[in-house]
């Protein structure tokens, strides 16, 4: 097959940025609406109005389209660096909870973790999207590291896990609301466990 | 339909608790092997050899059938009584661990949150569940309360959650694994929490 020549393609900012926020879109819908197992490329080329042969190029797979997606879900998470560890944790927090006041956030959410107890190329895409976030985020954690205000051997990975899980645990076990009381009070958790050492790697 | 008169439905631990036994095996291999909504009164009672009649007598509905069964999950997690708060709360969320373990208890957990994430009546039977476990579990912060262990205003079933969201939030969010380890952390960190007074009731 003979490689497509679009201007559009290599200008930033103008057609390819619609194209994209397009395609990640028409990804998320596709998601809610029919699930990981029932998404496509072709369906999302179809939706998005683009040829398949870009969404090929310009993202190698379906996986790495669905992860583009997820961590757009996500933008709304920006690493928050206030100068005080709690009130960065307890930030991050509440913009977990605020994503999920989206539905489509929400939905996608469940597709994701239907998808992941049934599909192994699920769950490695869930999975490595949230170390993908983490990776951003752990900087809340380093600071207060460098700043000694959290036991230095202390984990930053598990100090956002432990701010986030009682939020999913909500959405996704017991089915209780979800609000900012309880994104703070898993962040005061965590800031309590990262500076009395409780929170060290394995 | 005239009501079957069946001694053994009345005889208690002999036929009655062979086939209460029976029925909520069939269930978990049923919810595991079909999901929520494959799952019926008549496959269960064909499974588990008995009337469908014996199963609307004795649970009066699926719902009801699949929350036992749900609970029948959980018989391993005993609640402790160590006479310490932490040690009592690390058991618990290491029998949480262990429960876990089973694969069978795992994929009857993927397909109740599955479910949940669609159906109502799954939601509620789900929901149910924890609400459940947790009157049992909760008995672990009302000790610590009497004996003065934790900060007076803490809300017993938010320690509880607590100790119990980061092993659910690996299994079901990032597909971490997860260990005793996990497990201690989660215990720890709630005590310390609860201890702080960060755990009250909203």
């Amino acid at each position: 097959m003979a490689e497509e020549i679009r201007p559009g393609a290599v200008r930033p900012g103008g057609r390819t940025a619609r194209t994209k926020r397009a395609v990640l879109a028409a990804t998320l819908t596709e998601l809610v609406e029919n699930g990981y197992a029932g998404t496509s490329l072709e369906k999302i080329a179809a939706r998005a109005g683009v040829a398949v042969s870009t969404l090929y190029r310009r993202w190698g797979g379906l996986d790495r389209v669905i992860l583009e997606a997820g961590m757009d879900v996500g933008t709304g998470i920006v690493t928050p660096d206030t100068g005080d560890f709690e009130r960065d944790l307890i930030d991050f927090a509440r913009a977990v909870v605020e994503v999920y006041r989206n539905p489509v956030a929400e939905h996608w959410l469940y597709a994701m973790v239907v998808a992941a107890t049934r599909d192994p190329s699920a769950r490695a895409t869930f999975s490595l999207l949230f170390e993908n976030r983490f990776a951003e985020v752990v900087v809340i954690v380093r600071r207060a590291l460098e700043r000694g205000e959290v036991h230095p051997d202390t984990d930053p990975a598990e100090v956002i896990r432990l701010a986030a899980a009682p939020i999913y645990y909500r959405m996704l076990v017991t089915g209780e609301p979800v609000d900012d009381a309880v994104a703070e009070r898993a962040a005061r958790t965590a800031a309590l466990a990262a500076r009395a050492g409780v929170l060290r790697a394995d």
